[in-house]
């Protein structure tokens, strides 16, 4: 676009109190409403931060370095912004808001940089670790819809760390995908496969967001959990993870991925199980009942969601494509 | 730091609504009361952020995507991220925050990423730019104090483009600097030289910036300026820059510089002065009457200010080393 030929509003004297409202007039020619409202909101917030701290120079500098060292150590196999995002509770905060689940849903959680694209679909009762050091683990789990029904054939995406505390891709010699795995609910929503015990691990701290950190006092540990991710057309995609009840992280994960509803206690099989599933008695069992929620549940809530907390700010929006814009009409 | 050592306050059950308190505890440990201050006033505005605008996961990941882009382009001599800050008006804010002037004074503006150590001191009268298709220019310009007493022995760096509107650097094969040149303020506050009259110019726009710059329907250009900065031991570090009058983006700097205060008309020089700097009648005349602010007054008007605007929002903070965090006591 020729810039000469871009109507601009025109800006008043800037000074510190108007520079807000001068960003604002500059930005309103955007012709994308959702785009606008978000630029809005992302200066007002951005302005408000640096006025509440009386930000200076040398920590407004330090703070672009950071993000720029952010940046820079980010490849194909590491997202660093995305790390940044879950040690400041936004990742967990936006799953929130985009998947909200009914009562007596499975919950969601972070889904963490270590999903890979790589698993094998596997039959029931296969073993998706092949680390001897593991301590092995039965997960015998169902899944139903909100109202009761079984879900059958439902992709079901699996990972885990090995017993070190390590994924797969960690290793830089990793041939093909480990602790990980593709299983299918059958006609009874049941899955069920053979891994080991999850344990704790750090989330890799080696960088910048490490680095902050340690200047916060925070340990950079995530407790034990194993990754599921439930994917079938019709029902809200869901990321979501099992954590171990009594883990030293259990109540200060440095990715805020802990909710009460998805904490479990590793039990033990019993003769019946046992013989079921082809374990000893007493061998370890993990055992969970995951409930989907439709698309339109989904949809329907979230627009709830937010009109509700729109409305709680004062502000009249409308919602375009499941997102709000102001209603200026 | 040994994890398990770190005393951790437990955290709540994770909900949409508890998300910030969470990371405020679990934040609080950091022993450093300002960088706890700004990290508690940065998620707060990071979640709310969130929460106003339902922000969806899609544009969540393109958000950090954008950033990775623009960290990525970063060089040693490309600064992208305060590109960003620059187009966001953060870094006028900042500036502003950092350097408040009291009336009577020179107002500060953005450094830009365009300033370099290799500027050579010049004598007055010298020439800092040699395109010879420049509008020649004659700079005669004071320095003084806000009781109006000449500073002399100022460090006074000065630079512009050339008159394609790019700076020296810009060049992948320029030899030393050009368009640029360091002066001292003589006994009587006064330095001159003959510079060219500034163009306007785009920010770069090949990047992640542009490309925003584009979304949002704005133009990438800046109005026709030339930069000083003024360095003197008692005295507040002045960035700012003379921006021409009637220039088409006056009133639409693309981050946000220009103050009334700061812009300025070419005059002509009459016969006194063509005399008195060896020009001809009429040559194109550029006077302005700088002002500098003590380290003192600048650093007791910004404690003024913090207070000020800190108590207008209800907090109670002290001033440590110049800067606001809470006050607990």
């Amino acid at each position: 676009m020729d810039p000469s030929q871009v109507k601009i509003p025109p800006m008043k004297d800037m000074t510190v109190d108007n520079i807000t409202e001068n960003v604002h007039l500059i930005n309103s020619q955007c012709a994308d409403p959702r785009l606008k409202y978000v630029l809005e909101r992302l200066v007002t917030h951005l302005h408000d931060f640096a006025r509440e701290t009386r930000l200076s120079t040398k920590e407004w500098m330090a703070g672009l370095q950071f993000l720029t060292e952010v940046g820079q150590i980010c490849t194909d196999v590491r997202q660093e912004f995305i790390l940044l995002s879950d040690i400041l509770g936004l990742s967990i905060l936006v799953d929130s808001i985009d998947h909200p689940k009914p009562a007596g849903s499975t919950e969601g959680t972070v889904l963490g940089p270590f999903h890979t694209h790589e698993a094998e679909e596997l039959p029931h009762g296969d073993s998706m670790s092949h680390d001897p050091n593991g301590e092995p683990l039965l997960v015998v789990c169902t899944l139903k819809d909100t109202a009761g029904n079984p879900i059958s054939d439902v992709k079901i995406d699996i990972w885990e760390t090995d017993s070190t505390g390590h994924y797969d891709v960690q290793y830089p010699d990793h041939e093909g995908p480990d602790g990980r795995c593709i299983m299918r609910s059958d006609a009874e929503g049941i899955f069920w496969f053979n891994a080991i015990t999850p344990v704790p691990y750090p989330i890799p701290h080696d960088g910048p967001v490490g680095k902050l950190l340690k200047r916060l006092h925070r340990h950079p540990y995530r407790p034990s959990h194993m990754h599921f991710m439930f994917e079938k057309e019709g029902y809200d995609h869901l990321i979501t993870a099992l954590y171990l009840r009594n883990d030293p992280y259990e109540t200060s994960d440095a990715v805020f991925g802990v909710k009460d509803s998805l904490v479990v206690e590793i039990g033990k099989a019993d003769a019946r199980i046992a013989a079921k599933y082809g374990v000893k008695e007493g061998h370890a069992l993990l055992t969970y009942d995951f409930v989907l929620v439709s698309d339109e549940q989904t949809s329907a809530l979230r627009d709830q969601n937010s009109r509700d907390a729109l409305d709680k700010l004062g502000r009249k929006v409308k919602i375009v494509n499941g997102l709000p814009i102001p209603d200026l009409d």
